[in-house]
């Protein structure tokens, strides 16, 4: 496997991309950067994963369709309001968002990504948006404007997408696939797993490589299952939530297929049950190495930046029968309001865990159950063959005091494992969500 | 049907029961009464329904075993510490509880139920409960002893298994089955559907009925899952759950079967899936509906006291295809953490139960639903064929201010309803949980 390098620059790292943002006033009296465009130079293989929500916000709907399609050439993303519960009149808006993206940078409509994020209900300011799309379009940066130009127009575009966000969450990485440069840069927004409210979770993952449309859904939808899909804050799933990875072929690389990276897409776990990580060839391997990085930085930077959140809380289960169990309890574990309520309050209550793995479904032998909860500042065994052994109190609330906190549970029966990444519950929390409109 | 009527005297309404509580001290420097015994004059069939976490403690495995033997003469109950996570040691324990209740009162230990409710971990100190089980057998209190002093001992019984619980909670009804007056009294504890620490909900049902058992347990299980099953505070499921049911034959009612009732044993559907209110003759009706009062009004009562709850919060769906469909929605609508912030602010946020409804795995047509919130000051419909309409804020708001809310999601698709119940997710719920143990 080539090395998988992180590098500077954000959604504008990989070659041919160009972005802008401004704050055109989705909601009255708004200061921020509020709309964000991305053009690609040339029309991108796409490929998307979406929320399952029944409830489906009518931007997600449009990607649907223009990941079906397989091609996009730009990017439009709206905070403020989610463009969700918005009937026919939600969905018109966004074909009048793709028509002004296409009338300002001369590309198909169906070829145009639109995403909104925001409150639940409203119908989208058409004209703010369709003034802003015609003024960001004359305002786009690249890599071709100096480095550094790219990199602050990257980090204001991360900036702009947030909502609840207290950071920016972006990453890009460059690797090697048979001797030739590859770049993914990536920015996400989403601060609970789901706020019916935020349209939460919107990722974007922009790379230079050329590659099979089927293929790069497949690999999408197998690498999200085991890291976008591992987080909750509060176990609630949006309307909204999307992941888009548009590949645009400007790295030169020959392009990938199934046959390239030594597997045949049959071997692809879209389920995320089966570790993937050592199929293939080198270049597989690197390729989802580079994919896999990406996408858990991002999510992991969810968790920690959790609404209200203090601490990122990782659950580990080892050792157990399978892949699927493993993931049911890290999971149960890491949604457990009980649980998430405990880490804030620094309380040594591994009871809470080993609870909330008894009600998760999985099947498992409580009298065989070690958990140890582990930090920088060391690791302690709070749970042995299923009951509490004696330890200190001082030296839990020392280990349960940094900012990332991991519970290992063992459940000694088997050599499989899987991570969850949740955060702690806060009063935080509630004063946000008692009132998230005003 | 006869009349359900509503009468005084808590657990110790119906016939050939006594009671008393004090405080033993389980937890050190405590001051109120920890240690609650009850006697029934007659062996009692008994049967009951169990937590389904893996995980259970001890008290649970005793009861389990219990209620297959099919005969109970005493209950003994402690707050404080759950017997949970205590492996042997724990099970012993329960033993050597049930020796002592038997000793003191000359019963079989084999007809001895036990509960424990507290923090999970330590083991019980059992020189205290021995103690306390000797001093309580001199201090039994029934009907005999006059109904103002009995009831005032249940009330105490009540108030002597509360843990976070800011308010008992009792209930007794009389009713005729065939022109006999049977009775059953109840209490039960819980204030979040489920804390690992606190071994949540316990419930405990002494009637003067003569019952076959397995019909007995049937019942109970039906009315559990339509009532105690639609409940959740925080979406947890306890290690210690419990909920009891004993009948003594006082009342001198001709033994009920299956046959007495006019249906067979299969009619009943444990699952609660089908509606059992309208089965069998008048007496089957009057029995159901008896035990269904008993079983809501005690789960409505949980959630109404839910950890920091200020308000109880109920969904129920409408116009479903099947009751399955409406189950599975009206639980997830009252499980969403952020719907349950959005109650406690007051919040008239519509979007976060759509969104709840959408994500619950049930199938529906979003574009048909209509969600009307309401309350004692009226109701306003916030979405509307899957759309917000226009409404007035201030309206939403006066009728979003009472301590009971109701929203009601209509499908338009059948006749099929189902009600669950919860209340907010408030400051005082994290407080409470951050720092339990201490």
């Amino acid at each position: 496997m080539s090395e998988i390098k992180e590098i500077e620059g954000g959604i504008l790292a990989a070659e041919g991309y160009c972005a802008a943002s401004m704050c055109v006033g989705v909601k009255p009296n708004a200061t921020k950067r509020d709309l964000t465009m991305i053009k690609s130079e040339m029309p991108a293989t796409v490929v998307g994963v979406f929320t399952r929500n029944k409830v489906k916000a009518a931007p997600v709907k449009w990607d649907m369709e223009v990941v079906a399609h397989g091609l996009a050439s730009a990017v439009v993303v709206n905070t403020g309001i989610a463009n969700a519960a918005t009937g026919k009149q939600g969905l018109e808006n966004c074909k009048i968002e793709a028509e002004a993206v296409a009338e300002a940078l001369g590309v198909s409509e169906k070829e145009v990504l639109v995403g909104s994020t925001g409150v639940i209900g409203p119908q989208l300011p058409m004209d703010k948006i369709t003034g802003g799309i015609k003024e960001l379009a004359g305002k786009l940066v690249s890599a071709k404007d100096g480095a550094d130009v790219a990199k602050a127009e990257a980090h204001e575009a991360a900036l702009a997408i947030m909502t609840t966000d207290t950071q920016p969450k972006e990453i890009a990485v460059s690797f090697e696939i048979n001797g030739v440069t590859c770049k993914i840069g990536a920015m996400c927004k989403g601060s609970g797993m789901i706020h019916p409210n935020m349209g939460t979770m919107l990722g974007y993952l922009l790379s230079d490589l050329s590659i099979d449309h089927e293929l790069a859904q497949k690999l999408l939808r197998a690498v999200v299952e085991r890291t976008f899909n591992m987080v909750s804050v509060d176990g609630d799933t949006s309307t909204n939530d999307t992941v888009l990875w548009l590949c645009n072929g400007l790295s030169g690389n020959e392009k990938i297929t199934a046959a390239t990276l030594g597997i045949s897409l049959d071997d692809i776990d879209e389920s995320g049950d089966t570790d993937m990580s050592t199929l293939g060839n080198e270049a597989y391997r690197t390729l989802y190495r580079a994919l896999y990085t990406v996408c858990l930085y991002l999510a992991k930077n969810i968790a920690k930046d959790g609404e209200g959140a203090t601490r990122l809380f990782t659950a580990k289960v080892i050792g157990a029968p399978d892949y699927e169990t493993a993931k049911t309890l890290a999971k149960s574990v890491i949604t457990s309001s009980l649980t998430k309520a405990a880490i804030y309050g620094r309380d040594a209550n591994c009871g809470r865990i080993f609870c909330a793995m008894g009600y998760s479904g999985a099947e498992f032998d409580p009298d065989k159950v070690d958990i140890t909860m582990s930090s920088k500042e060391g690791s302690i065994t709070m749970i042995e063959q299923g009951m509490l052994p004696e330890f200190s109190e001082e030296e839990a609330l020392k280990i349960l005091t940094p900012d990332e906190i991991t519970a290992v549970c063992d459940l000694h029966a088997g050599s499989f494992e899987a991570e969850a990444w949740g955060c702690d519950l806060t009063h935080e929390y509630v004063t946000i969500n008692a009132d998230y409109r005003s």
